[in-house]
């Protein structure tokens, strides 16, 4: 004999694309139904094995629309001041990158901006960002600081980070990025710098609890493998997780570092070889492409897809939303670059800002999937299937969107 | 002694980008204001020289915002039914385009979809894609038939896209694109179809005063300089205007015919020779570019900018919305494709959707700019400058719209 349930939401006649891989493809149910209690999912299946119904608070019928679960955008800067449009105009009247350079332009001008910018203004910047991002469907978004590379500025990004969720019905997970760049005071000093974050910066703001994750930014324009160890080390002695940006200008072998730690997710990695592949493959790391870079940047070395999808590394896909090589905030564009150009099935795409972005942030028990147990962040498209999303850019499919169960005004 | 104005509305304390070219660059007027009178642009200048005035009907601060000209879509296929995004999923699963066409699919399927749709079915569609638009600071839109075909759909498509401007607060523009691709019923006899196109459908739809413009497209693949000159010549006599989608995966010769012709615009271009560009340079025609189908098609080869500036043809961009070749209905985002992909500057990408978008469509009198006399399409943004246009994606900006002088809800 069925339980009888209550429930705070009940949802008909809706189709499902779960994303539950034990459902395969996209994890469709027809003619589906789904309940939530408590902010997470009770119940959900085809609608004619619906279970006999206690009270219900709230009934919706969905009319035939598409129910998924809300996107969530796993690589973001989102907090930072000023903006770099005229920088992007000199580049295209044929200023050179170094004469911009000269003039104090590039991350060193972010920097500056957002050390001088208040908290109040910072968070009013990153707020009206993060409900772009609801706007699109964004349930989950990951912040990175890093546009303070000193203590005070770090923390005070971190606290903006952790404020946006207070005012919006997102989800939060930051990152501490220290070892983004080398500061202006440690210019010829990576070393002294690199000890900064990991005897100052790390333990405050471990302390204070303010990260969820530990990035570093390794690059032969950015950070060493000794320096990256050395930050990563610290981390795993404060119990953080870590993250990598790797591999996106040439093969240093972060990734294979990164796998180390058990890394979280690398990200980027254009340059990544299959060795890089096997060792994230065997850690369990997630492979985040950044195909909004890789358009903005003009790069023409992809990421090894086919490598990744032999080795069965999940993939996710972010905007890495930053004033500098990414100034893109849109999440749903993100999906048609990466089939566009990088060869994505729509399906890997729409996985990549779902269940495997989840998993880059270590939510994927929460967050990523319409599956019983999980928080009920979801989204009604107007959509014919869901492989439609991939293909289509600029027309808004939102109908309504709901965090831990509570509808969000904002959808159109 | 100042004349005494009265006025429908009163715009202060804003920073106007006029895109008048008579004012350089982005025609910027700091601290500027304009007045609105019956619809169309009164006075514009800095606001210490406003005129003495007598009733004012409405006043706004816009609080330092920037003022703009709505934006212009001079090229899409607004009107159709059905998506293609079960094909667009399937090439990217190894399916080939021969495999597909087989199936039924690529263009056909759209013209099928099209002729079973009903006009109110088709209407819907288009508005909703309309108010995206509007949604991106559009107020003028060029719609193009060709997915009927035949006399009746294609009298269809022109009734609704006439209808748009009926429900909504936008300008459209149609164009009849017949000649667009063979229909089944004409596989084998172009020579033919074309006789239909001239003969039946153009005298019906000239009649019917359906079409601002006619358009051919002009291609290996599509129909060839003789055709294309048989239905420009059935144009002229008919007194239309004509356009060409010509040069786009090959030099045909179309875009120096289309200047024999005088013809409003030429688009694509993508292998348009330095012959052509004089043609075109000569004859006054635009040459529009269409960033979102070389993006979504992986093309390569791109306009010829150089010799476009060389000769100094007005350079327009638009998304070519589209089901097939460019299903990106983000007028903004072609501002940032425009300069990403082609290296035009940002003034160069903005005027391509104001005052060269206008000219494209013939509307340069009366839209495109900010300057007294012309409708009062105008948008207040919240940005610092307007070179921040091209750059940022996905953040909209738009703070007010108004078409010729009325407010429009729909800003966010
Ligand atoms: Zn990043
Ligand atoms: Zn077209």
């Amino acid at each position: 004999m069925p339980v009888t349930h209550s429930a705070d939401l009940l949802l008909t006649n809706a189709n499902l694309a779960t994303l539950d891989p034990a459902l395969g493809s996209y994890g469709i149910i027809e003619q589906g139904a789904l309940l939530v209690r408590e902010g997470r999912i009770q119940w959900l299946g085809p609608q004619q094995d619906l279970p006999s119904l206690g009270e219900v608070k709230q009934a919706l019928d969905c009319q035939g629309q598409w129910l998924l679960p809300g996107f969530i955008d796993c690589h973001t800067h989102l907090v930072f001041a000023g903006n770099r449009a005229d920088e992007f105009e000199q580049r295209l009247q044929g200023v050179s990158y170094a004469d911009i350079a000269k003039q104090g332009g590039g991350i060193r001008r972010t920097v500056s901006a957002t050390r001088q910018a208040s908290e109040a203004e910072l968070l009013a910047l990153a707020l009206k960002r993060a409900e772009t991002l609801l706007s699109q469907g964004v349930t989950c978004v990951e912040v990175k600081s890093g546009y303070g590379l000193d203590l005070d500025t770090e923390l005070k990004m971190l606290r903006v980070a952790r404020q946006i969720d207070k005012h919006l019905p997102i989800t939060v997970k930051t990152t501490f990025l220290g070892a983004h760049a080398l500061p202006l005071e440690f210019q010829d000093n990576a070393q002294g710098y690199i000890d900064r974050v990991c005897q100052q910066m790390l333990p405050a703001i471990a302390e204070q609890q303010l990260a969820d994750a530990v990035d570093v930014f390794c690059e032969n324009i950015g950070f060493s493998l000794a320096h990256t160890r050395q930050v990563f080390d610290t981390a795993r002695q404060l119990g953080l997780p870590v993250k990598l940006h790797a591999e996106q200008l040439s093969n240093l072998g972060g990734s294979e570092l990164a796998a180390e730690y058990q890394a979280l997710s690398v990200d980027h990695i254009e340059f990544l070889s299959e060795a890089g592949v096997k060792a994230i493959a065997q850690s369990g790391t997630v492979a985040t492409l950044l195909p909004g870079a890789f358009y903005y940047l003009k790069e023409t070395q992809k990421p090894p897809i086919d490598l990744l999808r032999k080795h069965q590394v999940p993939m996710a896909i972010a905007t890495d939303f930053n004033p500098g090589s990414s100034p893109i905030l849109n999440l749903p564009l993100m999906l048609n670059m990466a089939c566009t150009l990088f060869a994505l099935t729509p399906l890997e795409a729409l996985q990549g800002i779902t269940l495997n972005a989840a998993k880059a942030l270590g939510v994927q028990e929460q967050l990523g999937q319409l599956k019983v147990g999980m928080q009920a962040d979801m989204q009604l498209l107007d959509i014919s299937h869901p492989n439609q999303l991939a293909y289509q850019v600029g027309l808004n499919p939102l109908s309504r969107l709901w965090q831990a169960g509570k509808a969000i005004n904002g959808g159109r």
